[in-house]
């Protein structure tokens, strides 16, 4: 099946706003085996509208739409999508209806404008918008597909998946899944030519590698019968790789280091407190991102400046005089007051030289001591990371992150899922 | 002018990565007055973007290709672009010397197929990449311009600023000129029926609005001859828009709220320290991406359990215990303990319940209160935001740091300029 996507919103072509749902989309195609060939973005014009969708069903078996979908009378897709596909309009009664109790609910009187979003042309599927108040649809018209979704991401990543997929899987008669591995300390290119061979035999699971800032990623993807098990397929290939990478690899599924940790400190009933400098709290920010932290975080210490990590952490004048703020001495010695001060079974210190100003040669810019104290003593690691200042505080932080992660597990090996 | 934007890459359509270039080049070119009618996205088929390139050309005057010059044989942009405007390829020598210069440098032999970054369109003015080895071009024939800019944002941002920014401007013979001014604790509908009659009655200055998370911004763009000076048309249309929003503005230019509040404490020769609670770091994060932030930042804790509360800010037992610790006593007492602590002249304290879980009818998800000891006091505020746990997080920050610019401002009306 090959698919295309096409974006309605003059939004988009004024750069307002980042298209986030083209990614979105791609990936999701991507993941149940159908092939994309073209991502379109015009304006609410209804002339390039229908030019577009008209240009795109000559040429796919599925064309996706998104946006267009609203009140006014700029929103056209729907309306577009039926001339082009010689459909009338006709309204949904159930539409209607959710449409009625939402504004019933609100106290609020429905305007007159907004009843054309329980319009859709004969015949079509609805998709329910759990999100929002315009459902989306999907049209079948000799075997050419039209999914016509909303354009707010928020409303259009829920329907997507909870309505289009089921509804595609069923069309489509096979099953599709997607297991992501989730690997660090391992570029994205080193990690091909570990699997150049698997990749290129590969026939049923394909293997696709991603990569994102300081890890990377490999995607296996199965088609396979609707009764079949797919776990059946994934799982030898997901075991060839361990033993390739095993040491790499941090997780198996829709998660994150931040998370993955917190996940291994509840697990293991243990704590964690941070002192960071140069990553300025980004490390206490990703951890609290992850709700119910509260379970495992005790506290966080910003020491930017060095009289900071003097009253704050202990960190003694003469190690800061001797060795500088960025220096292994006081990486340990801020782990260990960090220790002394939270009574936390992990602590967690930072301090390195972000740029872009600030290096020498001694201390050039993306130099980091990470120090990490931990019921079994402490080790303080060096890196020298590149890029501009946000890329390297946002690596030392995963890296500080990863170091807590390797103590958590104590074997490179051991992995969770989720 | 019309123009059209093509993407090339298989990345993209794999959902791999997210096409900010896309939306980079939208705002630049929205920014010039240049109307951009199309974006479109194809994997790396020379066919597909044969058939693209031609499409385009029929309907634009104006074709930006991104991606596709790289060294391997997939990367075929520039050769397609050739092809479809009927010119031979050929070497430019300044780009092969320069090619041969960076390996040099490297101490690397250059690789075979490297040579053909250095291969354009006959007649290309070649566009520099002072980031990368791919440098882009520009081609005009029959009054059509082709410009071809590499894929990594890292690159092509700078290329379409340094070098096809000054060739549009020339073939354009008028200027262009943006100003935006940025408003916070009004919301982008506000905003717009506050300029409703100026924006129905806009001419020469061209007035819209756009929204990020927590602020409203107002672009204003002027197009005019290359001697005159747009600050002549802008300024008259900032008053007015001043003397409509004064309060709400809080810059002008291309800046953000951190940029501000470091920029304001820098100037006022002042300190800051930060307790953090819900925000766990966030602020300290943001504050922390300004370079030369050690001038100002004293120190920033995450506060996140009671007990980290009471040890280091000084937060009474009782005062936990009797309103709990998403208060406004609490956060009165979290500013001033760290007050004690820090002896920063600035001190921002933050507690609130981020959720999805935690809400209880009296402290629900989203209240917040931040509180602020400057020299001339205490005083805290309460919010309440709706949204998810991250946007809770970051409209707390953005807040907190917007009482800190009000303090440091003292009157609501003053605004600085970058």
């Amino acid at each position: 099946m090959v698919a295309e996507i096409l974006c309605v919103g003059t939004e988009l072509l004024l750069g307002q706003v980042l298209n986030t749902d083209a990614q979105f989309l791609s990936r999701q195609l991507s993941e149940m085996g159908i092939e994309l060939y073209r991502i379109e973005t015009v304006g609410d014009n209804p002339g390039r509208v229908r030019q577009s969708v008209r240009a795109a069903l000559e040429r796919c078996d599925l064309l996706i739409t998104t946006g267009g979908l609203g009140p006014t009378e700029d929103d056209l897709t729907k309306e577009m999508v039926a001339e082009e596909l010689g459909l009338e309009m006709e309204e949904d009664a159930a539409s209607m209806a959710r449409l009625n109790e939402m504004y019933a609910a609100w106290g609020r009187k429905m305007p007159e404008n907004n009843v054309k979003q329980a319009w859709f042309p004969r015949g079509a599927h609805i998709l329910k918008n759990a999100r929002g108040t315009a459902p989306g649809c999907a049209v079948e018209v000799d075997g050419k597909i039209v999914i016509v979704l909303p354009g707010p991401p928020y409303e259009l990543t829920h329907m997507f998946t909870e309505e289009a997929v089921p509804y595609l899987r069923n069309k489509l008669g096979y099953k599709i899944e997607s297991r992501f591995i989730r690997t660090i300390e391992i570029g994205e290119s080193d990690l091909e030519m570990q699997l150049r061979d698997m990749i290129d035999r590969q026939t049923n699971v394909t293997i696709a590698t991603y990569c994102s800032l300081g890890e990377a990623q490999v995607r296996l993807t199965v088609k396979c019968p609707m009764g079949d098990d797919p776990a059946k397929y994934l799982d030898p290939v997901e075991a060839e790789i361990r033993e390739r990478l095993g040491k790499y690899i941090y997780a198996i599924g829709e998660t994150d280091m931040p998370h993955v940790v917190v996940g291994l400190l509840k697990r293991a009933g243990r704590s964690v407190a941070l002192a960071e400098s140069c990553t300025g709290g980004k490390i206490a920010d990703w951890l609290v991102d992850v709700p119910g932290v509260s379970e495992v975080l005790v506290e966080g210490h910003v020491t930017y400046s060095n009289i900071s990590k003097e009253r704050t952490l202990g960190v003694r004048h003469d190690t800061l005089e001797k060795y500088t703020a960025v220096s292994e001495q006081v990486a340990r010695e801020m782990a260990e007051g960090l220790h002394e001060l939270s009574g936390a079974d992990y602590c967690l210190s930072v301090t390195g030289i972000a740029g872009p100003g600030g290096g020498t040669p001694e201390t050039p810019v993306g130099l980091v001591y990470i120090g990490l104290k931990t019921p079994r003593g402490t080790q303080v690691e060096k890196f020298n990371f590149t890029g501009d200042r946000y890329r390297v505080r946002s690596l030392a932080a995963l890296r500080a992150l990863n170091m807590l992660r390797k103590a958590l597990t104590d074997i490179d090996e051991v992995t969770i899922s989720d």
